[in-house]
């Protein structure tokens, strides 16, 4: 153990951890949901980068030298690089405002610069973590910098690729199975038909709007609040440091953050997030759509719809054998609920800021994280184990489109909306084909139903 | 106009309307949501019940006398009996203590009192809002009162009476169909058999369950308020006036509300309304199940399960000439995602109490309301233009019931799940029977396969 | 009465109704919500610029007549008009599809024409309501249509208007008080100094990012589904149709509406109006912050926070004499709350799709439309009767800045953050001024204290 | 590796595990969440006494002999111990009826129990995962029982005496300052006198509220599912075995455990799940409430409120020195807004059955247990670093009291309300004290003024 200071006094931390005093308080005070909620690599890294970002703006503007500087950039890089993330032992439900990570940050940072200086650790000198490593910086601008940095991170190293294999895998079945004709469905009931390249083709066009929403709401996390620090004024910080460090973001990430034209909104508000929270909860939304599509297309495999085959991946009952479920869609679409709630949660979140701060941002950007990364990974699997294996069940397709009643729908042009009507409404209740009904009633010719009437043209491929 | 006056001064009133000052400027500094959000009948109502049982209470207690206090009583007979509707034309979107409404409840009683006696409106004499029809009340102890009189009420009067013929539509079907056997599906997966009246049974277990749950929230809402006053501390009341009005309440509505044993709670939090918008929440959720069930169930008609029929209300299409679709199932369905929403406002609302008053009753009693008279009348709409009407389509079940693969289960017990997996499999595969498959792979000779599998006796009946 | 048929039969209508069969069925079988969910203005006025917009394609295109297309314009006029909406009478909860309510459109129409050129309501000729009025269209595809077009007229109509108004005001006021230095405040504590200009700054920033967000999601409610007709094909319509109707709605309603690339995924899903919804969420978030700092700022008038007053509008105790309260605030928060649960409705019914159609939209829109009257009229109320009358109060702001230990900050750059956390510390246990106690122990002498600490100064004004 | 084998054929599993082939496919197919949603010893355990149970009641039954029931249970002990948990490696997001954990729990089990007898792993002889572990069961009615036991168990275990230690601390508080006189406050605005003991007995009451709400939401989660197999109709379980399996669950776990009356409704919905949910929120807002008026109450040191002091945990600002933060109501507020969420979620899912199952049950389970351990750690964190230290701040709290305009509301029944009114403006106005108006206006002479105006008194302590 070594002994840690900090303005209420000293603490004990264990010798091999670069922690400080106000990292082990929090420890002490805050053992919630340590088994599931402590952060993650990604925001650790974040929190790096920025640390790094920052001293390499001080250095720039005049505010650190480099014997001070350079130091905590090699400190940072080791951050970056992951291999301390033991050091980094906070939960989310912390203080408000992350100032007990942001602290964290800083003291790992300014203990292991002293160590690589050869300086004793514990003793602030020379490198220190108020004065140096967050020199110009406050809790309250650099954690929603972070925040707002591993969120546009996750999402385009994650999230995004996930969801473009699937609609590349979709897109892909759309085109094979572009000349499929069957059953359209509305309401449940059937419907006129179409081919289900169409009807995959809606899933495709549905993911690309959801993506390019998350894509807009992510114009709002480039703005940092970085050069706010307490309160939005910037006290204490070089007048051009939110500027210049925004910059040196900007180019080691290589996404297009600039400092934010307002701070005080920056730190009061992460209306930004609640609006990427909500563009996530509409890509569930959209595959919830999706999963149930394919379940009930593949439903039976003899008493449901049973249009399509998808793969059969592992026993599905335990006590009915041979059941085989889809699985894969069932998981994606309980990540699509649990997403719903975590949108309900950081919505929440976002509406009881104060004054100068919101005091939710953890349990924030904890959330929308866990979307971004559960949404990610059910993508995957619902690609590699369900959507990939998507076939037509052709003889079923057909036999479904061959009774379906609505084909009438094709005689309104030539007979009118209620004499059609009659013919549908007279073949469902006597059992027999819309083609011997529409000539029983001297309504249609049986040649001319078979020109009027012919699914593939009703689908307008 | 005549000149109305408040501790602000004097403003114009109508002349043909019975309210006072505070209630003209609430119409003034309050046009939100006009056309769809001013109080109705039953949120007037219950003022009125209580403005009548206070005034009772007062004079039981000595704090009014007879001259003052039957006088209100009249008048507020006639708030109750809802022919001064026209006097209330405040909305829900006001302050949020409800004291606007309060106020127009004293101002309209008071003026029309006044009036009873010859004198003259306005003048406050002999009867005067805060004095006396407010006496020993405050807006914070006597809203949520009338609220929690107005929930329990609706509650009992409409929303479970119409809950409760819908049970009793359902259970005369679970009974009159507890002999045809059908298909199960789990995971929409054909699963081994049930009886649809198992299945509708189901439903009625649900009902039950979840009005069992609505009646244990209302003894929450049996604790009134009343006797609080403004902080809960009861000054200016008397001393037992809180018991004693509440005693009033519960003989004039026949429910057994009790005076709250801690009004400090009566009036900073509502959870006991939280508790009953998601009771009520639970409700809709068994409805959503019920009403999804019941149009898959009728999917098709040829391309869908279609093992059920439901009534044909009205043509389903402007396009598609003689489709009939679930409607009602829609319309309820519809209701439920709504009473999902308002629960939300109502928990929201529920979290945002401050010290001594939690200042979003209005909204959190509209909410509640309204779900109560949508489900009230979907239900009722459900169940006479629905429900009644469900009949099985016995060919369809029978059809699906024979090829059904989950028969297999049945053999478990005699030749264990794994050759049981075998059978089913290659039943699918190859397109066969259970039967043919069990005998051609040596496992079940067909004799002992029809006494094994015996779709009626899986059921359990 | 008269009689009215469709392909269901025939049905009694009254005589002075231009709604035909479907119509009155609707009436019959939804009896749901009739005091607060029916259709209001300008939805009907949507359908009916829907239904123009159709006839001028048609007739564009030829697949009416003049003789048949211009009466329907001519009738489709008077809907717009709002002279014939007592003749709208359905409600929300519908079938899920509105096709209810396009067919009220329909037989409006068809009838008002057959009128106008002399025929005989119901007779349906010489215009058929689905033959000519819903030409080319489907419920399916004309629902979403007119759903899209009136929430973006509402938008800009009455919600834009109204946040824009109240935006002035606050950055009016944002600029009288720029020089107000005032203590801040982060996690309710004292923190370092701000403008009363800077902090309400951060509000109107905040307005202006959400009102961006909102014009953003409209982008997606451009892209109409007309021209899809009953699945997304175009059935019945021809092949231009739905640009070209798309373009007649564009130059009727001079919003930039065209026709979507993917009909499927237009009627199958209504992302963009969840997204839409989302965003009037965050607005309410964003409303949310503005009127709780307003009310805690204004708390008081002795014993709470005090240093802004605002309008006393009415009498806020109906217990406690001279009592005023944050009314306006409370109002609009409560449609923060409202708004909040319309929003979950919204998303649920979005998640609720099943292959070519969602049967929510009737919910949806409702919801969504309701959020933004809401919003609307509580913006104003609280511009009107609040924000306009904020005013500081001087004494308090500089008595409480005087006090605030958090001027200390200033000396970080000086003493370094752990002395200066020993001065504030000592300050607030010996009840001192931290000019005081810098001077005491020795680290600052009084002159540069008066140099160095600048509340102004620190503002960076 | 060895080999084991299901249904659908043989895969590799590592030989130090004693999980099978169903467990193995779904680790490869289910790659989500697994950092954090892998599946916590309380569900595990839970998933034990249920394997123990059933074995003994299908000993007890004649189901299976005590060669094969013994060894299960001596396996299932293992379970039950905590010491096969690395034998568990699968995650929430999977089927969503739970079988992969059961099967799980079977494979394991099965494994186990060989080894004991000294067989071979994976050859299913003697003891065979299905036909004898999960002998007389379905994962869709073990799964729900394992639910249902959890949660039953870690409300008792972990949630109920966080919750009781925190309001045994408040109540002693409550007793504590029970003659503390001080300002009330409703709308944020100063209202009349209350003792800092009814403000903080009001928070009692409402945990007292709210737990006795838990526990009646537990009623329904006596309700087992088990002995309904696969649909509910008890196929391949014994008559009794229900029955006999919940008594010995009962006795195995001391909790009133009992045989759903019906099974169909115990697999297809999750009711008394979501109701517990909801109970759980409630909690969760009540929390809320406390937590914000304890940090309100705090706020300052010097320009808030200040009524009352928490415990000094740590530094609050990295740049602020000397400040210090509410913290702990920072944590429980946000545990409360993930609770809210987390509802949200159960809620959604809860809606979502179809037919004889609802699919979201592992999502539902696993957010219900979240929500209690996370309420769980952070009451017991925030009794003990910030209820118990609370302490009034008697100093303010008389300043604010004695300058309290709302002491006038004890003119009432003296000089009525709107006389008492013009006392409070007036002295409001002229900033003068109550007592010096009301002489200067001739209404109540100085020495009544003392007699009427007693503060304690209006507490009616």
């Amino acid at each position: 153990m070594r002994l840690e200071s900090d303005s209420m006094g000293t603490v004990q931390v264990a010798a091999d951890k670069y922690w400080g005093a106000q990292t082990e308080r929090s420890v002490h005070h805050f053992p919630i949901g340590r088994s599931r909620f402590r952060w993650e690599a990604p925001m650790i890294r974040s929190l790096g980068l920025l640390k790094k970002a920052a001293a390499l703006a001080n250095l720039e503007l005049g505010e650190l030298p480099e014997s001070i500087a350079l130091p905590i950039v090699w400190a940072a890089d080791e951050v970056i690089s992951g291999k301390l993330d033991a050091h980094f032992p906070l939960v989310v439900f912390q203080t408000g405002s992350g100032t007990q990570s942001n602290m964290n940050a800083n003291e790992v940072i300014a203990n292991r610069a002293i160590e690589l200086l050869g300086g004793e650790m514990g003793s602030k000198t020379p490198i220190h973590p108020n004065d140096h490593v967050n020199r110009g910086q406050s809790s309250n601008d650099t954690f929603p910098t972070a925040m707002y940095m591993v969120v546009v991170a996750q999402v385009f190293d994650t999230l995004l690729p996930a969801v473009v294999a699937l609609r590349g895998t979709l897109a892909a079945k759309a085109q094979a199975f572009a000349s499929v004709v069957k059953v359209g469905r509305t309401h449940l009931q059937d419907a006129t038909p179409i081919t289900l390249g169409q009807e995959i083709g809606a899933w495709v066009e549905q993911l690309d709007y959801t993506v390019k929403g998350i894509e807009q709401a992510l114009q709002g996390l480039y703005d940092l609040a970085i050069g706010g620090t307490a309160v939005g004024t910037g006290l204490n910080a070089h007048p051009r440091f939110g500027e210049v460090c925004a910059r040196q973001i900007a180019q080691l990430t290589g996404y297009p953050f600039r400092s934010a034209a307002n701070k005080f909104f920056a730190l009061a508000a992460h209306d930004a997030l609640v609006n990427t929270s909500a563009a996530i909860r509409t890509l569930a939304m959209a595959l919830m759509k999706v999963a149930n599509d394919v379940r009930w297309l593949a439903s039976g495999p003899r008493c449901g719809i049973g249009e399509i085959d998808i793969p059969e991946n592992e026993p599905g009952s335990s006590i009915m054998p041979g059941k085989v479920n889809p699985t894969q869609c069932e998981a994606l679409t309980m990540v699509c609920a649990q997403v719903f709630g975590n949108d309900a949660t950081v919505a929440f979140a976002g509406s009881q800021g104060n004054f100068q701060l919101n005091v939710y941002k953890p349990v924030m950007v904890h959330n929308v994280l866990e979307s971004i990364t559960l949404l990610a990974e059910s993508c995957q699997a619902f690609n590699e184990h369900c959507a990939e294996g998507i076939v037509p069940n052709l003889e079923r397709i057909e036999a479904n489109l061959e009774k379906n009643l609505m084909l009438v729908t094709a005689l309104n042009r030539h007979i009118g909306y209620d004499k059609a009507a009659l013919v549908a409404k007279t073949a469902h209740r006597e059992g027999k084909t819309l083609r011997e009904v529409a000539d029983q009633l001297g309504l249609v010719a049986p040649q001319k139903f078979d020109r009027y009437v012919v699914a593939l043209d009703m689908t307008h491929p």
